[in-house]
């Protein structure tokens, strides 16, 4: 029995080109069936251009409109009821597919999967969560974008969920969870982590106190909570980084003959460094808390990043994340 | 005439070794006069521990309480009125000295400062404003941790403060000012940068909209604004990243035998790379929007930040930054 993965072929930077070459990757190795999502002409011009397409379990569910960067989630949703993310989002909750892909509009994504599946019981907001690498071992950050707008409760719920996803995602039996603010000491923060630090206290978790910013790679938690918008800065402040360290590092090596050996030398190890910290290889945010699975990608996702988020989104469904996390945080009285 | 600063020799980790080991690198190679505030027995012992300090500027205010990294700042001010970093502020205020540092507990040496100095006309709360190096130029980032908790208002005030201190500070003209939030288009963020992004339009800057985390360090802006838990966490994270990416090569480049050439080969490179990025270079970061000068150093300073933080201070007297800053604030009508 193939899983089948409804994708947004209409969303991401380089779309449908990018988002069916790594969905047909995944389709070929790993024996994924796809519902690509959007408007027919492109999407099968693209699909002709891969060889052996035949072969594979595709269907195409043609809808007209689509979501653009620009506009404001909410309006365009409600403005344009065929949008691709939309009718991607409703053929999971009809039982075509078995959970949603878009690497388009973050809040477009997580409204459209909002209103199609619904929360979980005990679940008031959704949060993306994302693996970061670490000294030591992966770790999960969430809220990265899902919620940019928090209350305390939130992080009590996301710290909850985040605990869930490290067991299932990352093997990590008792997760130490962290709440991410400006100091140590639980007096310092500002209003939101100072009063979810209190509840943070008490919840049903292993709570390791605040986290600094310094400290989130350096491995001191396996769980970091955050609101939706410090995430996001957090996640696309250390991807800005890595691009710049790279660039300066190549500058700098470039600068004298005997540094251009060093340079050739040590690509090899370039390479290996660069693939511990790219969001690539992970490919994409699971939406917690929601009654229905959802992989949010990066909007500049690459072939092998969605290839990676497929592959995940699979994953997701034979690993039976979605009843695992249900079970976890019904178990927890959370309001 | 020397121009004299005010130390908190009591504040930071390694307080008062290190703080007083970078400031006298600064008196002795600068002809810059030292106020150091604090306990005068344990500062009288790190003194004797250098060669040549009696023909240097240097007066010792003996103080016999300090405020704790763990304590709240609020209520360690109101039951310590001896503590060293609110005598260096009131030093200041007095006359004694011409700017104050601190690399001790950041909400207290806000605190002392705004307490001593009081705030400029046209602004309704102070922003530590910090160089961040970018792939085209130096920028300021602000608020980076003074004001956790932020109005929009406040935000425009931070916008107007930056751009004059990106003229003084950086010579940059006509400052380009982005506002760090999830997405470049005005209908993203939360509600804080949403309402600020507004204002910022019709403000008297250069505004250059909404920035994304991935692009600060790509020198789209050349002054950053947010508020101060956001700052101070994209601050953080990015010290730490730098940190980890500097572990991860290295194990990658011990790896094999070729790469160990190459990391040998490579090693000067390296350096300069470093120091691009390394914080220390700035030393630290000039509080505005306060009637006086004072700089915040981190918390792990070492004794070249503290030097290099000193001279920060003892530049921004003969540069005359606090009379600029005053005057460009009140030429723009804030309220």
């Amino acid at each position: 029995l193939t899983v089948r993965i409804a994708i947004d072929a209409m969303g991401g930077d380089d779309a449908p080109a990018s988002i069916i070459a790594g969905a047909l990757v995944a389709a070929r190795h790993l024996q994924i069936g796809l519902l690509l999502v959007g408007a027919r002409d492109p999407i099968e011009r693209q699909l002709s251009r891969h060889p052996g397409v035949t072969s594979l379990d595709i269907d195409i569910l043609d809808t007209p409109e689509r979501v653009d960067m620009a506009e404001p989630a909410a309006v365009a949703l409600r403005r344009k009821p065929r949008a691709s993310i939309r009718a991607a989002a409703e053929a999971v909750r009809g039982g075509r597919a078995a959970a949603l892909f878009s690497a388009g509009h973050t809040g477009a994504s997580v409204m459209a999967a909002h209103a199609a599946f619904g929360r979980l019981p005990g679940v008031d907001r959704p949060a993306l969560a994302t693996i970061i690498p670490t000294r030591e071992r992966p770790a999960v950050l969430l809220d990265v974008g899902a919620t940019v707008e928090c209350r305390p409760q939130h992080l009590v719920q996301f710290a909850i969920m985040g605990a869930a996803y490290a067991r299932v995602a990352l093997g990590c039996e008792e997760p130490r969870v962290g709440l991410l603010s400006v100091g140590e000491e639980e007096s310092k923060g500002n209003d939101l982590t100072r009063e979810a630090h209190q509840f943070l206290k008490s919840a049903p978790i292993r709570f390791a106190g605040n986290i600094e910013g310094r400290d989130i790679y350096a491995g001191q938690a396996d769980v970091i909570v955050c609101d939706g918008f410090t995430g996001n800065i957090t996640l696309k402040v250390s991807e800005g980084l890595v691009d710049t360290v790279e660039t300066l590092l190549h500058e700098e090596l470039s600068a004298t003959f005997g540094t251009r050996v060093g340079y050739l030398l040590s690509r090899q190890a370039y390479r290996r460094f660069r693939k511990r910290l790219d969001y690539s290889e992970y490919g994409g945010a699971p939406l917690l808390g929601l009654n229905g699975l959802c992989i949010v990608g990066h909007g500049r996702s690459s072939p092998k990043a969605v290839r990676n988020a497929v592959a995940m989104a699979a994953r997701a469904v034979s690993d039976g994340l979605l009843h695992r996390l249900a079970r976890e945080v019904s178990a927890h009285s959370m309001h």
